[in-house]
């Protein structure tokens, strides 16, 4: 039982931005412990640790090194995603378990090497969509799972955009090709895709087709897009992802009787709780003057905030592993999976004139 | 000045269920009065009258009778959709003005030849899109313009949608390609395509390209649709209208640096008030574990229901030609005409398998 107590052991490959919300996420998490910072040059390692007030954590002058050392149990890899398929295989390969920042890869390729090495070595995989655990999203899918309630879902809108800076879309990793060639439907169309598959409970869609609406910068990149996904029963789904817009994390699910909505999906507008909108069985009252029900709110309160609980997610697991001996979970690299082979059609469609991309 | 303080005096084609909402709204209007309601059946115009305590008002035996009225000004027609080339033309040739119910017509060239009747007549168009009067509407409009705070217009979504029950579904003229063709395109998509040509004031996409998510009923009649609007400086737009889903009227408008989205357009919640939820120049907080403002509910009071202030900004439009013997306002006859040509173009495009079709 000891064994099982044991907190894992994380080590960061890189001092993205990121790097920080999620040191801070693993301090959180009651059964996750930072050991180690790794970064092609030491300094900046140990600035990383001087300016998050990182005590006890070690700085490590090179990503190797944190693969190479045998107290790491796992490692987050929020490194740009041209660099995914090296470093996340080579920690699978080094028996570390595997945290990827979204996008998980660059194309559905990539990711079934990682995948493949994950499984080979014994490895659990995850992705860093933080927004599925918080408990709003198991909230939410209780509500839309009532199918006597919300019926069958009918379709799908999601949103997710934000407006870059003249900087961040100059020198910003993720407008450049060489680290981060999916651009905005990288960044931000993963949470809408992630969204609507997780809506349909990840039901793959029959067609996608992007729409012809699409801005590019000067290398090539999408800085903005948006697509339309088809299922046979005639469920629809649409998106918009974009660096141009105001901030929004938008997602609408209609089913046959009734809604839901949520304005801050990805990222809540605060830690401590977060709400969502639903309605079911509304109709418009006599003489259609309005409605025979409003919308309500259901607010869902969060202990710890949603990058803490992936983090506490993906170490229980291990510590399962670790415990009963068990194989990793197919379910977090399944999502992922889906998510990737969508954002591959999207891309694919963009890239044969909007085309429709049968899966 | 005794002229045009005079009440415009309105008969109403039809006894349609909507024609109920319209009778209490001219009721409601400080400057028009309710003269006549002309049926087929005489019967059927005294059981409206008996059911709907219309005081004072007539019972007229066919609908010719209410044109040949001369002391009528105007008529609201709510009868089926493919009727409305006939008697919007009827009428506008003797006189009346036309208060026309949405959708105006089954395709542009037929609201072209009532458009170009009234013209001819001089008498006044407008459509009867409610929402386009509500006092929220000009808000929206105010929040909007404002392009220091919303900035440019980049994408926009809608929706609208009912659950229609089997015996509407059975027996609605809505269903009916010989009364109205146009089916959930006709009745709700009018909405979708009318708020999302107000968001970016009426400036006509480029391109209309219809979603390959489609229902039709055995007849051919469209149960639910979607489709996709693109203009040439990368704005899209897309909305989805249907008879089987979960009742929905929601406009999301997103600009540069703003963001509105409302959930009751087309029908507010309730008649006294309506609110929208505004939002800009908001970022994600620091470390990205919140946003650094929340949208804000701008609440709209409305003193009359917003289809009493559709027929008293028709009234008062006759009014002022009487008064000053102006010419009518091209303004409404524009937005229905826009409306319709676009929906013409989602028609167009479902018919040729979703092709793009350019306007």
């Amino acid at each position: 039982m000891a064994e099982k107590e044991e907190p894992i052991r994380f080590g960061i490959l890189g001092c993205a931005e990121i790097a920080r919300k999620l040191s801070r996420a693993i301090f959180l998490a009651p059964h996750a412990v930072l050991v180690a910072i790794g970064s092609r040059s030491l300094d900046k390692a140990r600035r990383f640790i001087a300016d998050n007030a990182l005590a006890l954590v070690r700085a490590v002058g090179s990503y190797d090194a944190v693969l190479d050392d045998p107290t790491i149990d796992a490692v987050y890899v929020p490194l740009p995603t041209g660099l995914h398929l090296t470093w996340a295989v080579a920690a699978a390969e080094r028996r570390k378990h595997v945290l990827l920042e979204k996008p998980a890869a660059l194309c559905v390729s990539d990711l079934d090497r990682i995948l493949e090495a994950c499984a080979s070595n014994g490895v659990q995989f995850m992705d860093g969509s933080m927004w599925v655990h918080h408990p709003r999203t198991a909230k939410m899918r209780e509500m839309i799972s009532d199918s006597k309630r919300f019926g069958r879902v009918k379709t799908i809108h999601s949103s997710s955009s934000f407006l870059a800076t003249p900087l961040f879309l100059e020198n910003n990793i993720r407008v450049k090709p060489d680290l981060d060639s999916l651009g905005a439907l990288g960044d931000l169309g993963w949470y809408c895709i992630g969204s609507i598959l997780w809506a349909v409970d990840y039901q793959l869609p029959n067609t996608v087709t992007a729409l012809p609406s699409l801005h590019l910068n000067q290398a090539g990149i999408i800085l903005s897009c948006a697509s339309s996904f088809h299922w046979e029963d005639g469920k629809v789904a649409t998106f918009h992802c974009s660096f141009l817009s105001h901030v929004s994390m938008d997602l609408s699910v209609q089913g046959a009787s009734g809604s839901l909505r949520v304005h801050d999906l990805a990222i809540p507008f605060r830690e401590d709780s977060a709400l969502f909108e639903f309605n079911c069985r509304a109709e418009f009252a006599e003489l259609h003057i309005g409605w025979t029900r409003k919308p309500e709110e259901v607010v869902v309160a969060s202990g710890l905030p949603q990058e803490a609980l992936m983090v506490e997610e993906f170490a229980k697991q291990v510590q399962l592993m670790r415990s009963s001996r068990c194989p990793p979970t197919a379910k977090w690299p399944d999502i992922s999976r889906k998510t990737q082979l969508v954002l591959d059609a999207v891309k694919r469609s963009i890239e044969t004139e909007f085309k429709p991309v049968f899966l």
